[in-house]
């Protein structure tokens, strides 16, 4: 979908990136976010922490790159016959994952090491591919439907914000509720215009 | 607008937190923000470091803080006669300071130190507070307008979300299609539910 792959080319360089984040999972299991460093990441993954130094900059750095793994989606989301339906059980599904004591810790990481935006777009680039799969399917089914962007602005962007600004007002309702709004109040919106 | 208050009651509790909030803002200026430390900030603040631990816990707690106390609005925004053009030019001034390198790095801030989500909630509760004067203005106009939920959801939203994943989206044009967007498609959505 356009954004910057996470791995370089090249064997040793992939392997270093999964033996880190591997290290990086499993000691946030074993002892906690708050006592990981590079050091002891480096350990564990058998690498020098000047190697994680030179690749990632900082902890914050790679901790932001490990979140955004965990935050990719296992798969295209199920198909359930209609567009609204889909929506509805995406968005409530999303909401779910995401406002999790540990989605809304991968978020924040993903933001906080992340100066340079590249790993908040991969995390919004996950959510339009996700989107874009519903919206092609209602295509092929014939259904209207509104665009990608608009889906973005008026369905993810208000979950996302209730996520991180307002995390009293979140429940599956809420999501089911923003996805009907979304197909009934911009049941076309920007569709054709590319997306 | 209900946000707990940022400062503690009592004099010297009230002092320490403004010299230290100076302290953080001028060295920011002089030595920017990558090289700012506790005890730098300590002794330009003529406090021991322990007074910063015991009150912020860290470093970065301190600097959400600040950046919290950074994002408050000024005062109240300009009335210019109808919702419409009040609401379409406050959402274009909002973008465009938050969507600045500094507004960028003060949310981005609030954020990354504000696991419990009391900062953050702050931010949001500001601009509450900013919308709520616009749509009041507008019901003693005897407008049409949508409460203050959709408001947020549908304008203040978006523009969020792609301050900090869409970054490469954002113009005043944006901001102003949003208004006018909330207010034809939402002309008086969930008003008279309460705010």
């Amino acid at each position: 979908m356009g954004a910057k792959p996470r791995t370089r080319p090249g064997g040793r360089s992939a392997r270093v990136q999964e033996s880190v984040h591997r290290a990086v999972r499993e000691l946030e299991t074993e002892v906690g976010r708050a006592a990981l460093t590079v050091p002891l990441i480096a350990a564990r993954a058998e690498v020098t922490p000047s190697t994680i130094y030179r690749r990632w900059g900082d902890l914050q750095e790679l901790l932001s790159d490990v979140a955004v793994e965990r935050l990719r989606p296992e798969g295209p989301p199920a198909d359930r016959g209609s567009l609204a339906t889909d929506l509805e059980t995406w968005a409530a599904e999303w909401l779910e994952e995401m406002s999790s004591a540990a989605g809304r810790a991968y978020i924040q990481d993903a933001l906080a090491g992340d100066r340079e935006g590249g790993n908040a777009g991969q995390c919004s680039a996950y959510a339009v591919e996700q989107v874009a799969v519903l919206l092609d399917r209602a295509a092929e089914r014939g259904e209207p439907a509104p665009d990608v962007d608009t889906v973005l602005d008026h369905l993810v962007a208000p979950m996302m914000y209730r996520i991180l600004f307002r995390p009293g007002l979140l429940d599956a309702e809420y999501a089911r509720g923003l996805a009907h709004t979304v197909l009934t109040r911009f049941p076309t919106e920007g569709a054709g215009a590319g997306k």
